[in-house]
């Protein structure tokens, strides 16, 4: 029995609707395993571990929403645990790579003709002060007798989105372009992953993020890149 | 114009599909940059950028195919990456994510009314002897007016072939793992890839590779991870 298939705004939880993440945190500073471990201990400190379910592996991270608003929780919990780690590396160069997840969790099948999915709010985050360059993808997993449309309709106008809030959106190869503050750059992916999971019941965000990067700041020193 | 408005199979080509990837290497070693940089030399003296564009960025580099056999290409160059920087690593832990993506370039709108999308035979790549973990997500961008049906269905077959292949794909949350020698997990993640784009115009594959993880080396001597 599939999530979708039994959808119903009055039960329906994060957890029913697979909302959740995976990411992978890589400090690039000698001091690597500590920095991993360490932003991971001053997250969970920090109380964002609350509601959430936290797993990690030998590949990455999974992180599972338990209650409302689970967009945000997962979004904060991203973000405090970069700037952790970039804190920890000495304020040095620090990649992650996200992806957020809802609907037709595990291998069940989805129902796409099943509509009345939850709009959450867009959610708020506090600026970090860090700066951070992220490539951006999203996918629209329609299915041929879905009533979602054109699934580059939808990747267009999470675009158009990013660019009026000022996150610099251009297009790379595969991917968008956003450059903001570190807070920013994840909220602009949640917001537009969570307005087509209004209408596509299944929709998955990558995000890479790199913070300090040393191309960029030969880049402002004038330097090549 | 897109690239699927005007696919001719006479004419069509690689580059004109949009064939390519996008991958970030995180070697896990205090030599971290010589490692990344060596490791890039190391694969374009071994002649694998051959018909290949390659551009790294702040984030990441990307890799586009312009000519046959184009996946096998791209596959080639990062196996060969990923090794080279795991040797240059002290043969460390090393993490890449991959992203493999066909069809509907740039932010073009894509026909998926078209059919006849070329079929590649499977990849052939020779075993490393690196034992990798993988998490590996397919994703087939149907439209609602698409024939290409559920995307569930095409996700689930290619689960079966990877388990078919003696990868031991199991179920993570959004994703599959995949165990198996370093070049067998990429050509995996890369035939199922095709295949969905022989009836899928436009699909995209994420691969995150795990080699030399201190948690498996530490399961493997009978320790906790």
């Amino acid at each position: 029995m599939s999530i979708q298939q039994d959808y119903d705004p009055a039960t329906a939880s994060p957890e029913r609707l697979g909302i959740g993440m995976r990411l992978s945190v890589h400090p690039h500073c000698d001091a690597f395993e500590e920095a991993i471990v360490g932003a991971l201990a001053d997250v969970a400190d920090a109380g964002l571990g609350a509601e959430l379910v936290v797993e990690t592996d030998e590949v990455s991270t999974y992180v599972g929403a338990l209650s409302e608003p689970a967009e945000e929780r997962l979004a904060a919990f991203a973000v405090a645990l970069i700037a952790a780690a970039y804190r920890r590396c000495g304020e040095g160069h620090v990649v992650a790579h996200l992806l957020f997840s809802r609907g037709c969790p595990g291998e069940v099948t989805c129902n796409p003709e099943k509509v009345g999915l939850p709009t959450p709010a867009p959610i708020h985050l506090e600026a970090t002060g860090i700066p951070a360059v992220a490539q951006w993808s999203l996918y629209p997993l329609l299915d041929g007798s879905s009533k979602g449309g054109d699934h580059m309709a939808h990747i267009e106008a999470a675009i158009e989105s990013a660019k009026a809030r000022g996150i610099a959106a251009s297009a790379n190869h595969y991917a968008t372009k956003l450059t903001g503050d570190l807070g920013e750059v994840v909220s602009t992916a949640v917001d537009a992953w969570t307005q087509v999971g209004a209408v596509v019941p299944h929709v998955v965000t990558h995000l890479s993020i790199s913070v300090a990067s040393p191309s960029v700041a030969a880049a402002k020193e004038g330097t090549t890149r």
